[in-house]
């Protein structure tokens, strides 16, 4: 499958866009089965919020018809999908009219060991925290260097994904994952109103929580309300959910509501 | 002029670029007087910092001679430097290998208006903050929404600049320059180790005051310090320094350390 800038089959985009430039869009990474993103309106919801917040004129209508066309000529894998505000005059100031780009690519769904969803994941400490920026988060814009620098802190196979805490110590998320605690039966994940990115599979799993009669909280989490949590797991739209076994010597069992929430995971993803 | 990939004359960049998905990377905007960069060193040493600091393997040998050979040719004007790290793998994870990318893009010197030299700006108060990041905090990386946020906050001519505070209220910088103020005849500026890009033209001015005598302090400044400031003034590599006449109904006058550093600062700027 070539990949596609606005429609058309391409592998190069201008040198003068403001993706590039500044980091100015946004953008989705979507699991495709079947020809279809199973969160797609998840997906879609996300950028919608993003392109109002940035102020990004997105036509949608297109947007979503093109990326339906990807995914069906896909058939199996990973899209991602980036906007940027396209072209712009020199500075950061916004041009007046933009023409946001859509930059479709394909990859093969990512080989994750098969422990990982039954026996769960150790999870790296990262020395890297996230700022606290209300403006933007939330939002999977294409200011990343973070993350960056937050995945370069551990190499190998040990760990699978790290934990990223903000600069006030809260927990919040995964490197590439959000995170998920239990505690007495209730679910709890963190409030992302100043740091981190809402992933589609966290609003899909707090959808999926409540229609069973989960209860479930968004708020802030205190790293040492995160050690003393029942459960923890990870999740995002490829992998679905990753039990969390222990982070910095800390252990926790694999628990029934990390059970209940894959057994939800496995409907909402199409695996 | 065209603009350069690579050493090449290109146009467009492989959308798999790190730089377009991550803001993986950074630049510099050098002002070219008579064929040669007069900042040069300047511009070497804050991006030989963001590479160590960002773990890019930049040959700067290379680089050098590839900019000066653009500037020459460039004559007069502005080159915009991007680096990036290159195209990788899927994921955050830096490539083990990365080839970072070199990006040279000419314009003509902006058209600012003569008064802003001679009697001083207005400057905007900007409600985006700026996070607060160690790890990037004096980079010019290319992470920057917050930017694009701030100087889409006002249109028109009344404002020259914007005034950028962080989240705990310190004054920072503007949008696209840096910023000093002068009390008792010691010159000002903020400590960039939170947050703020720490400007080529901020680094030859701290050491061209030094060198003629004049006191400088790097420190915080509070918004009520900075409202008590005798003189105001914006720098960056292009414009050289303009004075600041008010921001949010406070006035200042155009003093004598601002006059004297604009006698340095054209020195600096061959201007």
């Amino acid at each position: 499958m070539p990949d596609w800038v606005d429609g058309h089959p391409a592998e190069s985009l201008s040198i003068k866009d403001r993706g590039l430039a500044y980091g100015d869009g946004l953008f989705e990474t979507i699991a495709v089965r079947a020809g279809r993103p199973p969160l797609l309106e998840y997906h879609m919801a996300r950028l919608s919020e993003g392109c109002r917040r940035l102020g990004i004129p997105l036509d949608f209508q297109l947007m979503r018809t093109e990326l339906l066309a990807f995914t069906a000529g896909l058939g199996e894998g990973v899209a991602k999908l980036i906007i940027t505000r396209g072209e712009g005059l020199r500075g950061y100031a916004p041009p007046p009219v933009a023409l946001p780009r859509r930059i479709l690519q394909s990859a093969p769904f990512p080989s994750y060991p098969e422990g990982n969803w039954e026996q769960g994941v150790q999870l790296f400490s990262c020395a890297t925290r996230l700022a606290e920026q209300p403006l933007l988060a939330g939002l999977k814009h294409l200011n990343r260097l973070e993350q960056v620098l937050a995945r370069a802190e551990w190499q190998g196979s040990e760990y699978a994904e790290g934990l990223m805490r903000d600069q006030s110590g809260r927990v919040i998320e995964g490197v590439f994952s959000n995170l998920f605690m239990a505690r007495d039966g209730v679910l709890i994940t963190a409030d992302l109103c100043r740091s981190g990115v809402a992933g589609v599979m966290r609003a899909a799993l707090l959808d999926g929580a409540g229609a069973a009669g989960i209860q479930v909280e968004v708020r802030d989490i205190s790293f040492d309300e995160f050690l003393s949590a029942d459960e923890v797991f990870l999740c995002n739209s490829l992998f679905g959910i990753w039990p969390v076994r222990s982070v910095t010597g800390h252990h926790w069992p694999v628990g029934p509501l990390t059970r209940k929430l894959q057994a939800i995971a496995r409907d909402l993803l199409d695996i």
